[in-house]
């Protein structure tokens, strides 16, 4: 694109250069210079949702009488030329935007007409055969359709970000079961506790992340109520009844995503509560893959001066000074993305609340943030399952040997001596470094038979048939 | 109680004072010295709750043939006491607490012991009949009676929230009635747009918080299920098989929460995800309630040099040195309450993220801000609804009047005419405060007859059948 | 006081009933009823901080020729009666209330009037003799006295707080001399890096301590500068031009804090960016302080499956289930309290942005959240350093054992022999546990007298002559 | 460069393709593909700063006499390259990556040693002149340089943050000259108030702007003091006595920062303090501009159905639905910016918060957050200033009309009429629209040309002779 040549356009606020082979126009020029903040450009996918918005409204109003075939086709054709990728280089604006969107809006609007304009025939920057606003936009507000594409776009990269979930889920439940056998060390305040199978603390991680799965799932489900029909407040004004009826099916055959259209138009122009409960459950997976993440880390700590009890498959070298050095990079960035998601929550926060009466005027900094949420969790989730979940080893011997070693293993006799006993003895075994099984023996506590059975390490990892002992003082 | 004298207990620890005719025990006074944080004690309906497992789990012991009848019917008439409000002042440590709730735990198990013996014919602080490790807390640790109670006193709070939140949607959708023929104009950008009628923006706030009864309601469903069998880390160590099958039973008995025993005990005892979901479902209603407040406080902007639209109820002087003067007070709280649960819920998240290995430690400082986030909604929507919303008047002259005189109505012209004249006139109006209709005549854009049609203000509130000029051209 | 039997006071809203004998009045018992938020009062030291702004205004409007001596006279007995800590419990308003603070300095006014009044033989209830808005509240208006107040009290409770963390400073230094000759192994990344003394990480935490001293100390500073004179918006109207020399002088008379008078006042009244400054400082220290607590749990993990090695001075029992555990109860609270002022700053930060034009009426929230920040702080530093950094002891042997038999020291050898022969020694010692020392030597990488001179552990605790081989190649 | 044809290396991990013509290397490939995270790779200027880094040492290592002219001229001559902006493209790595850094530091290392190889006659991947590693990266750990690269760049970018800052403060001083003598009415709570100089208004906003510029200055000197020489953990390990000496100094003649080297090597190396307070100044600025960009658009909201006090320059058309509507945009962006900052400032606490033991190795989304505000923060103040603050106009009529009929001066009369009179007036004026000025007369309270003298205007926005009306009484 020859960005040194320009052609003259003018609005309402007065002429403007625009670059002479440019498909964007004069609106979309000044919001590009009104907004150089990122330096970086609106999502890909909300490029495609306001392409598919704008293709589905052409065909509604078709539909509805009100625009010709011909001007609906060159719509429809400059669209999907858009959903399949072409002309994303056009899209100029700052995915931080003030005017709620209605920079990106013209900028589609614009890059559509004089696409359409140039199939009828005509030539860049003239709108005549197909108006940015009266064609494109037709019974459509920024406020309407900019909100919807938002939508369009939160629901196809969540859903990638499900999958991704649902593989890590998978990921866990397998090696729960391979981990199964391996008792350990469990821990409570980073003290030793009792003795724990690591299949179970895998098939524990499992679990959260199916909540996670089913939280996620409904705030997606939230965002497919779409106030298409709004305009401009909510109120349908230069909405079309006939338009109204069908743009909303119309939409659904464009990208197969199931919207429904709200049932109050105005609430659904007002308030970005969907977004932000959405980027609430990003935020409550993203605490829970960070404290995954943080005991992996742990359980990986060492290799000789820590926990020791997991090997995470090695990466990269770890260090560029430390030879040989390994560490737990993988863990790492998850933890990295939850704090940037929780982050990018509280901005989604504070936008969603800052709405004013018939318009949250804030959304472009919600999107920015909570499509980066989105993918960064779906990304980091990826590289988690697979270059940490699916390779991790447990180091066996040592698991076997701390759970040996330990002073935890008391707990299990407290129902057959009493709570007061069994911390006597503790408190020795842990100032003496004598074993515990011994201890208990020497101070005639129990029978070594019994002791036998009650210490059985696996029996310890379930709960079982507690001592009837307290029955018969 | 006389402070000034003592009894002697003695822990793993060593040797303490406790006031002689305290209920609590050594546990308790150690906790009450290590952590003087917030000059507080931990909630009513923390401490009932609490009472409520101690009661279910004697009873399920008891069934489970490990206690006898008589420890059982002690401990649980010690219970009930508790649950009826009384000995609340035997509660001393501080609702920010190290220790994973094991000082509010074991508080609960020494004044329950304690008022055991009593009523069995013992001393205090003797235990001897009552022991709170061994028959109080039997069965149980720290890490599963904690979070069960403190799911208990949240569903509690929770429920009493939700029914204020449903008497809020109800009013709205009340006013959305009464206010239903009231034409105003409507805002965006905090700009005129276009009109729209008053109970069309109050219907809208009946479906926002619609919405968050939905979203509140379920994530309290997600605390139902509870990890009583977890004991200390999950695997029910020293959790009789029998007790494990009565026990959730048993505490439905006592409180009728239909509570639920999570199928995998290792990660209920992981995991706050629960309680992290339930705060962001309320920080998500935060937020439309103080964007609601917001718009409450603009529209009532004035009384002669703001928007004017509506009167709030006056509830007290507004100024003390400005006299006549009344501020949006109700609406002022409002939001402070939001911007308090949305600070609270950080520290949720941050809380639930922390939790390390088998237990998260950082239960009492999120249960700490949960319940004031709880508390605090339903306190601020109860003084919302009942100080603001049932008595809000409209300014209905001036809602009038200020649609009347604005270039807003426009919007309606450009299916007719299209934008770019449309854009014309409204300039021209903008800088000479001509009034819209007569400049349309002027510039012979349409007729009277065509306008006075289009410019119906009601009609301009609702879609309807769109120009099809451009068909024409 | 009887709360049965009640006055009549009137108001601008109308008639409203008061408790006979209450000092407070009409707009006290109003903001009382419209403000049940939390269920508390406002903070002790705001209450203060109210009544020695009521004194010194008393003083200024007396010395400005404006008020009777008689009148002075009462309203300074009156304050100093409430500096004292007499008629708290008149305070009766929410700490979260709307209105910017009028509640609470109305009820300040009531109280100071009511008191005052009976001193001169006058009547509760009646304001004859001196009024609340007249004369208690003369030259003033809630928009200046209640922020001047909200300082005061903040500057109060920081300089306790101050206290507490450069105890904490002297504690940590003395403890990095006691340590300073333990050797014990470095970690980064959870992962055995290379030796470290004990003393130099202490050292580290007293470091950081000294910056957030210097950070809260200029924080603290900022908010001596005060806007009393501003009156209702920063104009100053009603106030005297000679009660406005002398208002800051006679105010540090009566609390001796330095305050300063802004040279600003429409600022001064606008933003509340100090308190949020404030806010952020002591959000940086909870993060330092959280990060130090998890780091000595992460040191005295254990004591048998863990890292060993620091003891934490066991302060209560650890387990209601597992005897002899003693948790790190001391360092959970720290993290606990980092936590809870991380969410508070969050609430600040909200309610100082939400200010608008001329006033930030969500001030009380701020307040609500900042003094809690400052106080838990402050004791949250106090108990960690008593009952965890006095008493904190080094497991010497444990320390040294893992040094011994760790990797790490390799990095010390890389100067030598480069990092890739060192790297392959690292893998080799990691795979078989052969130590470092013994393969360096058979590997033929470096002589046993060069090594000891190297692997001198105190040695690696410093930089040193690093080697010259890479020049000879 | 050929993506299709790979050079093999191998680093601990094992072998692995690189692009043969890339100056990256194994580490940048392994990092690369562990981390694709946000798709996008690290900061300009913190590549630049790591080449500074590089720089600065091998001058220093050659000076200390441990690496030869030849290797410290190839490593120089490579760096600078960097330093003016070649070879950007081979940094590869995500800024969202685990490992502390140490994949951007391998990818500086592993770029200018390929370089400088290449420069002494060397192939791409051989690493035999110049050694990533030994010579690149000698006397470092990323655990220094990646820290000290980092506050390289912080610093840079700041201080072109700061200058639109000042920039700023400039325009709003010049603004409250030009508007001194605009009388308006004050609000609070939304709510008329007293009248206010809109010039008073406006040297608010450049005062608060003046203490954000200190604070933010004040944060940026912390970050001047740097931790190289800590190399791995802050003990100095490999550290040579004399490079020790000399590098901050010769880091300080690549940059001319003013950089000093900290006193604690260890707290260097520990803790993120530095750069969390930095973002808590730049959350405070944010809290500030977001508060006056409301209230800008609260002054401009209208035109003919708000405040109609300002009209904002007109940037753009405000809808693509409304003609003539002109939207806030750039006040609007300023508030995004700021909601942006705020929230990266969460994911900056959590990540410094998140250290463990001898490092942080959540510095990366600490930085990749820090630099997104620093950055955003500047571009949106230049918007603010150059499209909004230094056009907009004041609309001097209706800013006198609003005066005139508002009810606001009554206050100005209180000092002589006492508070419960002129309540009572004000009641009226407000209940009938009557003036208020000819309710007093009416009421016989002053006499209409001490009302005169009482309500001007000017007078009203400035402290004066309050009345002595009370002495008599």
């Amino acid at each position: 694109m020859d960005k040194n040549q320009f052609r003259i356009e003018s609005d309402s606020i007065g002429e403007i250069k625009v670059p002479v082979d440019a498909y964007y126009g004069a609106n979309s020029v000044r919001g590009a210079a009104n907004f150089t903040i990122t330096g970086r450009v609106i999502h890909k996918e909300l490029i495609i949702g306001l392409a598919e918005v704008k293709k589905a409204c052409a065909i509604s109003n078709f539909e509805a009488g009100i625009m010709t075939e011909e001007v609906k086709n060159a719509i429809v054709q400059a669209s999907d030329e858009i959903i399949e990728g072409k002309l994303h280089d056009q899209f100029i604006v700052d995915p931080i935007q003030g005017g709620a969107g209605t920079s990106a809006n013209m900028n589609a609007n614009e890059v559509i007409a004089n696409r359409a304009n140039e199939i009828l025939g005509g030539k860049l920057g003239k709108y005549d055969k197909v108006h940015p606003n009266d064609h494109v936009n037709m019974g459509q507000s920024t406020n309407d359709s900019f909100p919807t594409a938002g939508k369009i776009a939160a629901l196809k990269l969540g859903a990638r970000t499900l999958e991704e979930l649902k593989k890590l889920h998978e990921a866990l439940l397998e090696k729960a079961k391979e981990f199964d056998p391996i008792i350990k060390m469990g821990r409570t305040h980073l003290q030793d506790a009792v003795p724990i199978r690591l299949g179970q603390e895998f098939h524990g991680y499992s679990s959260v992340i199916k909540r996670d799965i089913d939280r996620i799932e409904k705030a997606l489900d939230g965002l497919r109520v779409v106030n298409m029909g709004a305009s401009a407040v909510g109120t349908g004004i230069n909405v079309d009844t006939e338009y109204l009826k069908v743009i909303v099916p119309n939409l659904n055959k464009v990208n197969n995503l199931g919207l429904v259209q709200t049932d109050d138009l105005v609430d659904g122009t007002n308030n970005l509560d969907g977004f932000a409960f959405l980027s609430a459950t990003l935020k409550t997976a993203a605490i829970n893959l960070s404290k995954m993440s943080n005991d992996m880390r742990l359980m990986a700590s060492g290799p000789r001066c820590g926990f020791g009890e997991l090997n995470l498959p090695p990466k990269q070298a770890g260090s560029s000074i430390m030879p040989g050095k390994v560490n737990p990079v993988i863990a790492e960035v998850m933890s990295q993305v939850a704090f940037n998601i929780i982050g990018n929550d509280m901005t989604v926060t504070m936008a969603a609340e800052a709405g004013q009466l018939e318009l949250n005027v804030f959304e472009p900094v919600l999107l920015y943030n909570l499509y980066e949420s989105i993918e960064t969790l779906g990304n980091g989730v990826a590289t988690f399952r697979e270059n940490l979940v699916v390779g991790v080893k447990a180091n066996v011997e040592r698991c076997k040997q701390l759970v040996d070693g330990s002073v935890g293993p008391i707990t299990a006799i407290v129902p057959h001596v009493g709570y007061k006993n069994a911390a006597k003895v503790a408190k020795i075994a842990i100032e003496t470094g004598e074993p515990v099984r011994e201890l208990v023996i020497k101070e005639g506590l129990l029978t070594e038979e019994k002791l036998n059975e009650i210490l059985d390490p696996f029996a310890m990892t379930e709960p079982g048939i507690a001592a009837k002992h307290l029955l018969d003082k």
